[in-house]
């Protein structure tokens, strides 16, 4: 057996067993023994931002990672950009990337690149496979890290005479260490802390914003008063109709520190401490009061839903019935986002995915999408724009038989726009809607909030028309069907058709 | 003054006036002072890798470099691969990165990354600004460091607080240190060598590719028998009618071997010692024999065609006409490399710039589109591909006049498509030709080189069909008029005609 087929036997017997692939020469030993050994499911994307993109998405609906493969630190470099949004989503992702032999690499050909310098600052853990003995075990360690809560990036680096050398062992999968509970004493200070009077902000991360977790959350609150928030960037939350809503920290910072006005005491469960997404000259950094204390009630990889069950018992806190809501009328009309939400809600199936890579326009979306069926809403987590389609793809594979709607900015979109062929290519019940402003609408905001009078060379850089893209052209050039909607009407249309239909659409929007 | 108004006059008293961009948020200080500052042009990229390859074409084609606006770790991230391609050609680019705010920073907002750490795997010189009254100073120092010969990637990392606060001061350019002499004595090892009467290797990189040191090279071949050969990638060659022709180093190592047998002597003239580009079991890493002694003439920094006109001075070689060539007949019928090349070498106009990332199709088109009329061809040179639009956008910004033919592999021209944009926009004259074989062909080569025998899973992981691209749709989609081609009638009907007008064009080439 060579280390090739002992990486893809480790792998699948350490529960791996889908494969992003964007392969190349260095990778073909890999490639040969996803031949020869059946399990694994590979999914071809056209540029690396696609393959880690989508790795992260298949994570964050599975809870399991998938394997990438990459060609050489060139190659990882295409996909750090979407590894850095996995890393912040706090995604498991097990990167196989291959390199030259152990043996070329002092020749210095020309990928030669110091791959292990580009995977450190997206990967919790890190290794270059020294031989084809070693590989499997290598592989076995990999799986683990990436598993280790809540979830981290491992990347494998593969030269290629230790894929296609003999010797290769397959490894036995290892022990995933469970989430590390939260101390009584902990859940004590935060239960006195919400009892003491002063006012108190839970700020929900990660698991936290699970189903069962939003609602132990909701009886805390509703017994103690305190602020219940969620990050402005967040993995996955589960809402809908039936279930308790949760507010996000906004992007603005007068309206963020409007929300947090008073609060004296923060704390933090399976969050981050919340920070503006930039700073901006003369604002504070910060949402909640210079004299707040923030402590922790659950580390991002400690049992946060554990946490908050033992703190609405602590508290004896009753369950509270999620909010009344019923769904709405479609709009009809003009596209604003305030319609736009109308619609969504009305129309968005049971059990949908939503990927919410919309920037400005999708602002003002997600207060008034709660009264929508069922649904998971997903985002881009580390603010590097060209997330949204390949995340879809991933979250597709993930969750078979749920269709996925992504509200995609029409700048960032393109991005990693070869995700489209895929989504064609896997037939995947994704529909793309694109926000066509034909701008860079939030870099507009910006110059105006730093105080700058934009002229003539400033638009231009922030300008997507001359020429204008022409979205339906593009998907249909990447195999997705497409149509383009200047009203309501036609919206409802086109996302209802796509809904019902099987396979990937995309709707560009005028707005 | 701000630190961003002290950075864009630096800049432009540093001789630097071309600017490509992808701004963000942490850039509008940045893009406030392009606004007040005339004279930098502003070219935008909707993706970094179009950004930094644009930057390395038109350095390619110019000398100098040109800046570049990146968005954070992240968007430096995206543009890597390209960078790793300018590094591997040696190309002056003077990045700049803005980044979150200096007391933003530890506050860990989404954005963060390392991007120090990204950035120096590509660059010669990476710095972070510490304050505005220093930036000037920085991007001084960054231009001297990006100009320094060979030609360096500088890295300048803008907080930005960095921009925004005032007290900016410009810095006067700095002396560019001229590339130093190669030794009189160095010179004379190389004449004994090419007289002792065993088989000589001249192997020619970076300038020594230029049109009078070609000359001067084929002075010394004439006299002493020499072999001269180029590498496998370059960043420039002059060629075409009434030049001096040189060879490639050939990709499979067996051709490569066969050329370089019996050589005793490799001379390095501006050029690394050759390699192969990747190892394959059993087979050699070098083209030349395990015996044979490499020395250097000329460092890559160094004037190389100094050298090679004091040797072929030293030498007493006479000047050599160019081989008498003459312009062929476009070919008709079916397409196929010797017909393609057959059409280019007839049809490409005068002073035309060749971008040559063809991959497998194009390994035959080398030799014999030396006939063409003179022009300069220019590479894929650090192997990472998807650099072959951006290169064609960035070499059309810096030789006005000229027509681009870009010779373009389809799976390659994938990874930055959103180039064809930027062609549009600038009304750019580029004719883009993609092979299409809806594959990636040379894996498939590659697996059957490593002796592997591709079944259905592999098959699939190298096919860009199911669905087909339709290169025509998306080059529309992108504001480029295009085209399909499926004769060598058409083709030269097609190529032809995007010549004689201006603009860009593409041409889907079914092969």
């Amino acid at each position: 057996m060579n280390g090739a087929e002992s990486l893809v036997r480790t792998l699948l017997g350490s529960g791996v067993d889908t494969c992003f692939a964007n392969p190349g020469t260095s990778e073909m030993h890999f490639v040969a023994a996803l031949d020869r050994i059946p399990g694994m499911r590979c999914v071809l994307g056209l540029f690396e931002g696609v393959v880690t993109g989508a790795a992260d998405g298949y994570a964050r609906m599975t809870g399991r990672p998938a394997a990438t493969l990459m060609h050489c630190g060139p190659g990882l470099a295409n996909g750090l950009s979407n590894l850095h949004n996995a890393r912040r989503a706090r995604s498991p992702i097990v990167n196989c990337v291959g390199d030259l032999a152990t043996y070329h690499r002092p020749l210095d050909a020309p990928l030669t690149a110091d791959t292990e310098g580009w995977a450190r600052g997206v990967s919790a853990w890190v290794r270059t496979a020294r031989s084809a003995r070693e590989v499997g075990a290598d592989a076995a360690v990999a799986v683990q890290a990436a598993r280790t809560s809540p979830g981290q990036i491992a990347t494998l680096i593969l030269p290629s005479d230790t894929c296609w050398d003999e010797g290769g062992e397959v490894a036995p999968a290892l022990p995933v260490p469970v989430a590390p509970e939260v101390a009584p004493f902990v859940v004590d200070v935060a239960r006195r802390l919400l009892l003491g009077g002063e006012r108190v902000a839970l700020v929900l991360g990660s698991a936290a914003l699970g189903e069962g977790a939003l609602a132990d959350a909701h009886r805390i609150a509703a017994a103690t008063g305190a602020l219940l928030i969620a990050p402005g960037q967040n993995a996955r939350i589960a809402r809908g109709r039936g279930r308790h809503p949760i507010e996000r920290m906004p992007y603005p910072v007068e309206a963020g520190r409007a929300l947090m006005a008073g609060v004296r005491h923060v704390i933090l469960v399976g969050a981050p401490a919340p920070a503006f997404f930039f700073a901006y000259p003369g604002k504070p950094g910060r949402p909640y009061p210079e004299d707040a204390d923030v402590c922790v009630l659950a580390r991002p990889e400690q049992d946060a839903p554990a946490a908050l069950a033992a703190l609405a018992g602590e508290l004896g806190a009753p369950a509270v019935p999620p909010p009344a809501t019923e769904r709405p009328d479609p709009a009809r009309g003009v596209i604003t986002p305030e319609s736009f939400a109308r619609s969504l809600a009305a129309l968005l199936p049971e059990q949908a995915v939503v990927v919410d890579e919309s920037l400005t326009f999708g602002r003002a979306l997600f207060p008034p999408t709660h009264c929508a069926a069922p649904h998971d809403w997903i985002q881009l987590t580390g603010g590097s724009i060209g997330d949204g389609l390949p995340l879809a793809t991933g979250a597709a594979m993930g969750a078979p038989g749920r269709r996925v709607v992504t509200l995609q900015a029409d700048g960032s979109a393109l991005y990693t726009v070869q995700a489209l062929w895929t989504q064609a290519r896997e037939r995947l019940d994704v529909t793309t809607i694109i926000f066509n402003n034909r701008r860079y609408a939030i870099l507009q905001g910006e110059l105006i909030a730093v105080g700058a009078n934009p002229g003539r060379t400033a638009l231009d850089l922030m300008d997507l028309s001359n020429p204008d893209l022409d979205w339906v052209r593009i998907a249909e050039g990447f195999g997705v069907a497409a149509a383009r909607a200047e009203t309501m009407e036609r919206l409802n249309d086109l996302l209802t058709q796509s809904c019902a239909q099987r396979g990937p659409f995309l709707i560009d929007l005028a707005v």
